[in-house]
């Protein structure tokens, strides 16, 4: 009989820990099944607001790999509508409702990767089951917004947080026709970059036209007489809206593993090591449930980001198909845009900085995306978190008009390599006039960081 | 007496080293003269072509800085129409001759700068003289090339040479309504790129309507009754063209320092230590005319590009205003585009990692600009030259279409760090649908290169 490898959720990590394994062993060697509480494996999360815009014509556009095509090309056996409910470590069982027949099951495994992803952190006020609000996280999350926007024309929308699925989806809403409201608590929105940057983001939302409020709280949503969403409460008073979409973010999915015994960290993520598995004999976690090493601050970290979760799923099933595989760690790197503004970052903010016991200090240039006398240059900013008085660097923001954002991996490549500023400045970009300044933004940068 | 710093070339190396130096040391301790044959300083000889296209307006854009700048706010004494003829480096003396006043004077120095960049290798034919055969290497030499077609209003022209600036003018020439044929000895266009990306780039230039003609020298030019250039000639006939640029490539310009007996190494450039030095005391090079460390192979290379005459410069100034640098070497990684394909590279190819007698290997992937469902993801092909059996990066090349081209600094990036394939497959990069797959084609590459 072949080992048994159990992978509890159908999405990035967990499927690509399934290809990867598969790819490895065949099914004579190692029985490879899944469980999916949802009805899809392996979608695109991230573009959810695209396909609300209406960029994204189908549904099916966001589905990497269908369980069929797993099933049949790779012997992975899917199974979608059934949820994990219980694991017991020592039997190596999980005990599995299938949502259809709402019967339980259970499945025995040799080795059990969790990958549960993240769940969202909704805020803290009744009524966000008022039908017209919802979440971004799921595709039937995503079908229920195109739903109301092609049954109910609303007029205007109210996105709660500032974080990227939060501009993505003010975005979308623009794009639909929608008066957006976008509502944040804190001070400034993408509060993942520095202050400086988060008021260029606003000072560029408020002139698309986004009536963004800061520092306002969600308070209350209030149905109207037909039940569906007519506006929500803040202490400032009411906002009309015909729709309400929450972006206040996500947390590790961990409850099972919790309940299970599997240690969840400090981070909120599930414990593993660099092979990507927990403390548990046989249990392995990867993705957004579990926790990763922050590269720069050496921390504990915990980011629902499907590059990483990808990467993880990866290496979880080199090491589950019998190959050497270890994780690295991550940056934390993201990119968004909202219309033409490019927002990205990668490492540490100067407050994570401070938190991690290092000294640094901040400094940002403004320069073009290409040769000043070129066409269409546009604006970017881009700004170093850099320790003193070693001149390291441990963070980089931009912002910026298009061509700006993905030149975040500059940085990004520069840090995975500990690089310091003095270096940095010297390295060889690539230059002409369409794509570059004679010395790039990066490096402009660099020689601002350096003084 | 303030201690004297001569530079020859008041290009962007020489002005980039005065303006340095003059940052670290005052007019009392430090007179700086730079003589420049031409008409101007810090011109972006890299905007000329799309001067022409009409894409740049002004002449005068592409002046970073005046000569009369540098001498109100910098105390540069700038001589512009004087051209060094001779270097005496026991009397520490420079002759140089009043290109207006035909008359000589002779300069000393305690610290001498050569910074004679790069002189245009033409094709060995004779009738490069004609009326309508024009490099571009030079604002005159725009200027030229824009009379011509303000005058003549020229329909056919040839380019002779497929490298960066044949390419460039192809596409200029077209965008102001000519019709362009292309000559290269070569049998594809970028010869500094492999030969699977060369005849992708072939298929693209021949679907924009250029006319290539590749394996084909220039063996004349053929003037018309008038004078002005008629039709050139190769071996398959005769081609007409009523405007003929030459694109044929540059070297290093150092007739004046060998002369001097200034050592000039294999490459072609001058020799120099990292601080810039010459072996002759008091004598220093940077930017074109002088070699630098390839930092893949360890050789000795010349590489004229404007991003490493700045850097240089810049050491060089530091190193002659009394402070420290080292210039840590290059990549030879440069970008450019012909209409909307955009082509890039760094470090060696296949060819060059065999020169330095290194096992290598190469491997492509195609893969998208942004998320496959996102619109208007163009696409791209990634290309990597890995040393056998370690893994090491040795090169990287990429052609695609918008959004494709600067993704080579993330290779530039990895390589100046002497990166891994198999590191390089874990970084951290960012992703979101506008920007990426979520496999960043550059990892995607990567996972094929370590098999």
């Amino acid at each position: 009989m072949p080992h048994q490898l159990l992978v509890i959720g159908g999405d990035a990590a967990g499927m690509s820990a399934a290809s990867q394994a598969r790819r490895l062993k065949g099914p004579d060697e190692l029985a490879i099944t899944v469980v999916e509480r949802g009805d899809t494996t392996s979608y695109a999360a991230c573009g959810i607001p695209y396909w609300v815009a209406g960029l994204v014509e189908e549904r099916a556009a966001l589905i990497a790999r269908r369980a069929e095509v797993f099933r049949d090309r790779q012997q992975i056996d899917v199974h979608l509508h059934h949820e994990a409910t219980a694991i017991d470590t020592d039997a190596r069982t999980v005990t599995v409702r299938d949502l259809d027949a709402g019967t339980l099951r259970t499945f025995g495994y040799d080795d059990l990767l969790i990958a549960t992803g993240a769940q969202q952190v909704p805020p803290p006020v009744d009524g966000l089951d008022t039908p017209g609000v919802s979440a971004v996280q799921t595709l039937p999350d995503g079908q229920r917004i195109l739903d109301a926007l092609a049954t109910r024309a609303p007029r205007r929308a109210v996105v709660v947080g500032g974080g990227y699925i939060g501009l993505e989806m003010a975005e979308a809403l623009q794009l639909r026709g929608l008066d957006v409201t976008l509502l944040d608590l804190a001070e400034q929105p993408m509060t993942t970059l520095e202050p400086e940057l988060g008021r260029r983001i606003a000072d560029a939302m408020r002139t698309m036209g986004i009536d963004l409020r800061l520092g306002t709280p969600l308070t209350g949503v209030v149905p109207g007489d037909d039940g569906w969403v007519r506006a929500v409460t803040t202490p400032d008073g009411e906002i009309p809206a015909d729709l309400v979409v929450l972006g206040t973010g996500v947390r590790p999915r961990t409850a099972l593993a919790a309940e299970a015994g599997v240690p969840v960290g400090p981070s909120g993520g599930i414990v593993t090591d660099d092979r990507q598995a927990t403390p548990v004999t046989g249990v392995w976690a990867a993705g957004d449930c579990a926790e990763t090493t922050h590269r720069v601050s050496g921390a504990r970290v915990s980011f629902a980001l499907g590059t990483v979760a990808n990467k993880q799923g990866r290496i979880a099933g080199l090491n589950l198909g019998g190959a050497e595989g270890r994780f690295p760690g991550v940056l934390g790197t993201a990119v968004t845009k909202v219309h033409e503004l490019e927002i990205a970052r990668t490492g540490l903010s100067l407050r994570e900085a401070e938190a991690a016991g290092l000294r640094a200090t901040v400094s940002h240039i403004d320069a073009g995306t290409r040769a000043h006398y070129y066409p269409d240059s546009a604006e970017m900013t881009v700004l170093l978190v850099v320790e003193e008085p070693t001149g390291r660097l441990l963070g980089g923001q931009i912002v910026g008009g298009p061509g700006a954002g993905k030149r975040i991996d500059v940085l990004a490549a520069a840090l995975w390599n500990g690089m310091h500023v003095e270096d940095l400045i010297q390295m060889d970009l690539a230059y002409a006039p369409p794509f570059s300044p004679v010395w790039d933004p990066v490096l402009t940068a660099a020689r601002r960081a350096a003084g």
